[in-house]
């Protein structure tokens, strides 16, 4: 597995609190913790923060029976026991001014750090760039799930046969993913007018000739990194001739965004080259979700690929671009690649064939 | 399964709002949404949340993609699309005042509706009453929970041996748990000086003869209600004379806490009842954490059995009382039984022999 290099990210990190005069980072369990320390820990209503003051030791507050046998290479670690505030542990570490807090922390921990009487604002703001520019090493990890999904997705042809159940197909799914990635991150197969939901899961609906089918399937390597890709499939020769005319149309949106694609151009013109060619072709209304996420650590991450969303893209950053068109009680189609901003553009990290499956 | 009457639970709720003068309640995903009304969604950075106003309809916010084809008797749905404010549809369904949130939401979310211009509190604070004290249909699923991994712990002699692993353990009481829960919730075996650490899971060492081994476990019914039971066992004969005199302190203390429960005792006194017994033996600094915490539709919920929670027991509270004794490097013994409060005293759930296993 890579190694990274996490106290260069904290060191960063540092850089990024001071110049932002706050009183420092109060970060909750999960993957922006795993990114700037590599600790998996796991959540509980008991807090575990990674407290990063703009200057000074970085301190790791966490309960003893959890924290208490860690070493952890320039990182303090402050275990408290039952009865004793984790609070004033994480207050005591911290500089003036606001808290940058983690996503991850629910509300129970954000009340009680607010209670210390400051100020307090994301995190992930404040370290926006430090999560969302991925450094080489986590373009390779994105790169090695992108491949592992689409070896998944070139056995998907296969699978599908009219009879079939979408669990059975799911099953099967896992089965690939596993086998190509430390665990499954979630399954979609949405045949016929389940595809027309997005966030289908899947059920026990099975497939009939002719049908649309939607497989969006992620998993989640050994070092964290997810893969995410979804094409769709017909069960043999698809039924409604619009069908193929609607393909059409998403295959041509989903080119469009990635043509869009390069270093300071902003995020939401990447969902607009999308939505206007599905829009010129009278899809519109039924393309309603965003046109894509970033991925990392996290499944769905900041930049968010959506109207509205004016950051400007820079080299490194990696997300999805996933238009789709959904036709209530008939069918739905969706394209998604993960891509990364590259000096002169777009690299697609996901390559399968982007015809509609047979 | 069970029916609950979450129309019941709803109106509660909102008489407790308007008790404490609240703006309203806004819940994320999780288990107080599914107590209050019976949906199981997911979490996504993608805000779902139900408001719950001092009067009037209830609200549930959610993704169109997620929420867009629900159904549900008496709330009213928002769906949104993406690039819509969710936070605005929560404020205009709210009143004036703070808002109680809902423990599950995340920072992100917290901070956007502080944004809204309410100050905050926990909504657990506001409906506690209405969270720690189960209705009896659930504590029958409690009952059944407990039923059932007391049957797992007496399969669990059987799989102790020299020479087999913490992981090869595990694996078996993986396989019984889900014969008798629809999901595995936590499986700790802490053999030799692993069972010192009470948050160790499990590993690759082998078990010894004449060790002792700390057995936690817990899984989920399919009503979401849960179990959570420790035994601890020995390898055939324990080696170290200190075992048995240590187990023997352990169950007093256990014993002294369960005989301590009634209505009107405060938590903390169940605390202190167990401590006393394990520090007037001298084992105080080895016994380090709470002596229990609820549980219901979460594995940790209020009310915590600790020093300073001054919460005054009541009839259909249940909680853990699991006092431990951990020898750094040698070994950790633990005692767990859920309890639930009745008028005349305490009625433990679980039921499996109370003596150190073999």
């Amino acid at each position: 597995m890579t190694d990274f290099d996490y106290s260069a990210r904290l060191s960063r990190a540092q850089e990024l609190v001071a110049g932002a005069r706050l009183a420092g980072l109060v970060i909750g369990t999960g993957s922006q913790m795993r990114y700037l320390t590599g600790l998996e820990l796991d959540s509980h209503e008991r807090l575990s923060a990674l407290v990063v003051p703009p200057a000074g030791p970085v301190r790791l507050v966490g309960p003893k029976t959890d924290v208490g046998a860690l070493e952890l290479g320039g990182i303090e670690l402050a275990a408290w026991s039952d009865g004793e505030d984790p609070y004033a542990l994480c207050g005591e570490a911290l500089g003036e001014g606001a808290i940058g807090v983690g996503t991850a922390l629910t509300a129970d921990h954000v009340l009680r750090l607010q209670a210390l009487g400051h100020d307090t604002v994301l995190a992930e703001e404040v370290l926006a760039e430090l999560f969302m520019v991925k450094e080489p090493a986590e373009l390779d990890e994105l790169r090695a799930a992108a491949e592992a999904i689409d070896r998944v997705h070139s056995r998907v042809p296969g699978l599908l046969r009219a009879g079939r159940t979408e669990e059975d197909i799911a099953r099967d799914l896992e089965q690939l993913i596993l086998a190509e990635h430390a665990e499954v991150d979630f399954v979609i197969v949405g045949s016929g007018p389940n595809g027309a939901n997005p966030h289908h899961s899947h059920s026990a609906r099975a497939l009939a000739e002719g049908e649309v089918v939607v497989v969006d399937i992620g998993g989640v390597l050994e070092s964290g990194y997810r893969s995410d890709c979804t094409r769709t499939y017909t069960v043999g020769t698809p039924a409604d001739p619009e069908v193929e005319r609607a393909y059409g149309v998403l295959a041509r949106a989903h080119a469009a965004a990635v043509a869009a694609v390069r270093p300071g151009v902003a995020a939401q013109d990447i969902d607009a080259a999308a939505r206007e060619v599905i829009e010129a072709a009278g899809y519109g209304e039924y393309f309603f979700h965003r046109t894509g996420h970033g991925i990392g650590l996290e499944g769905h991450e900041a930049p968010y690929i959506i109207a509205g969303n004016d950051t400007p893209l820079r080299e490194g950053m990696a997300f999805s671009i996933e238009p789709g068109i959904y036709l209530p009680g008939r069918w739905g189609m969706r394209l998604e690649d993960i891509v990364t901003v590259t000096e002169g553009g777009c690299e697609p990290l996901n390559n399968g064939p982007r015809e509609l499956g047979q």
